[in-house]
């Protein structure tokens, strides 16, 4: 086991991703302009943040560029026009992009790593797409990048259909395997089992763990703050807590509770009050009740993302009712 | 120590305690209309709930009556014209007040309880009060009431005094004694070191510990079901989360939580939706930035509610330099 974490100290290894562009460009089909974009990446190295992930490497093809901003296709050209001058060993910020499984065109989006701003892959997948996503993640290392593994839905799934991809995942070159909460659904217990279960596979593989939580209970930070306490070591965040549906752990929480002095909160005060908080003016996030709802459920957030965009958004009862009839 | 929760199963002595108007009223001054009241009372007995607090015994001297409504006194003839009909043998749910040491004129505004539908007095002191605190836990037991003594703003004290609040509070006929987070300060460690240091003393003298997270951090869930887990046996809840300032553990999240078949989401469902929505269109509660970071720095939350309820509360940088620096 890793040196658990005493309340008032840090560990320097302990690094936040910011996600704030890749989630938070699930409400608006990723279409942020790139001076949004650019403040986003200054209140990263501001606020002594290790990652930021800048979209998804998904396939225009799917995702149509009429439809779709350039985040969910993170075209090398696109990246190079607004992160032309990074530079992770001056600013201490690497870039990310993550990949889904089955909706990207990985051996042609995915270019050599020192031919490209990103630094790391990050490769999403379901249980039935691990096979796929042990590909994904052997190519992108071979070209140069780190990589982690984000299995989605994990409360969704059976122990069984977890332990094979822990296998599977363990013979592969990733550096992390993320515990990614993504209907909302975990309750600190839950944290604690899947914890120990992903550590136990990886630990001996040499990886580390992640944590990815959602916020439909209001327990993004505190799940985040729990896997962080029992050792993991790359915990994601996003400004103000956007991304789909309830959002994420917000960086302004999570900074809050982690004590390497490293980080400072002011950058992002100044970010939310400038760009993320205008935003809502025009999209919705947070634990709202039907996500409340969805996420005790343990159900994809898509039934509340429809009902709060509908005229009916107010009706809380008639989605209650649907939704549990619905069982 | 008293059996853990384990995930899936209940504690039937585990008892849910709603403060919508007591501690909602924090904000409109407790002027709610009787008809609001009374949705809440039964929207309380069709979700299953085993107490009501309906407000504060607190003195009309120190709250004049043009200023602050009913539920800031709760008078035996508001309590009556309001409660009439209430029968706990019946509904299950019990009706308690708060009193605050200090503020509460008790020896006259407490009456004997078979003649109050008042079955419960919930004494809230700071440290420095707790020997007014023990009289008037004495009072209210002598007078018929189960009581329960609320130590606030618990995180702001020193080991010592908390030592000698509990040493006080062991002896007296009290039921309960709460842990009340009352500047949302706490993360999940420190409810566990409370809930240990209270449980020693409080468990010999055959009382039970109760918990009131504030939802600063967006922990006041968490933090509630934290204490659960360890054995605390009555939570504190309000509809919508509402409450002074960020607002305190939502009802809709603790009733799906736990796993009592006498808890029933729906009412509380249709109170949202009637009752309580309606309200943001004129007050403001929930974990908003300024209490995210009041928080933080275990502060009351005065200063956040006067910015937000100033011109420049957007400007959240201001506040933040302003607060910060202020240290």
């Amino acid at each position: 086991m890793p040196e658990k974490a005493p309340w008032i100290t840090y560990r320097p290894e302990l690094r936040v991703l910011d996600c704030t562009i890749r989630d938070g460009g699930l409400i608006n089909n990723h279409q942020f302009p790139d001076e949004f974009v650019r403040a986003v990446y200054e209140a990263c190295i501001g606020a002594g943040m290790d990652y930021m992930e800048v979209g998804y490497k998904n396939s225009a093809r799917l995702f149509p560029k009429d439809e779709f901003g350039p985040w969910k296709h993170c075209d090398e050209s696109d990246l190079q026009r607004v992160f032309h001058d990074c530079d992770p060993e001056k600013t201490g910020l690497k870039l990310t992009a993550m990949a889904d499984a089955g909706k990207c065109e990985w051996k042609t989006q995915i270019v050599p790593c020192d031919q490209s701003p990103l630094d790391m892959i990050r490769v999403a997948f379901y249980a039935h797409q691990v096979y796929e996503a042990v590909e994904m993640i052997q190519y992108a290392t071979e070209l140069g990048y780190e990589t982690s593994a984000n299995l989605m839905a994990v409360s969704s799934i059976s122990e069984n259909e977890i332990d094979a991809v822990l296998n599977a995942i363990k013979k592969t070159p990733t550096q992390i395997m993320v515990i990614v909460d993504s209907f909302g659904h975990m309750y600190r217990e839950q944290v604690d089992i899947l914890y120990a279960k992903y550590f136990e596979v990886m630990h001996d593989a040499g990886k580390e763990i992640g944590i990815h939580a959602n916020n439909n209970m209001q327990l993004a930070f505190a799940n985040t703050i729990e896997a962080i306490i029992l050792g993991a070591n790359l915990a994601d965040s996003t400004m103000g807590g956007i991304g789909r549906g309830a959002g994420n752990c917000p960086t302004e929480l999570l900074l809050g509770f982690l004590r390497n002095p490293k980080f400072r909160l002011r950058p992002v005060v100044k970010l939310l009050q400038e760009y993320i908080e205008p935003l809502r003016k025009n999209l919705v996030w947070g634990p709202l009740l039907p996500y409340n709802i969805t996420g005790q459920l343990n159900r994809h957030p898509r039934a509340a993302i429809k009902f709060l965009g509908s005229d009916k958004k107010q009706q809380y009862l008639d989605f209650f009712d649907e939704i549990v009839t619905d069982i």
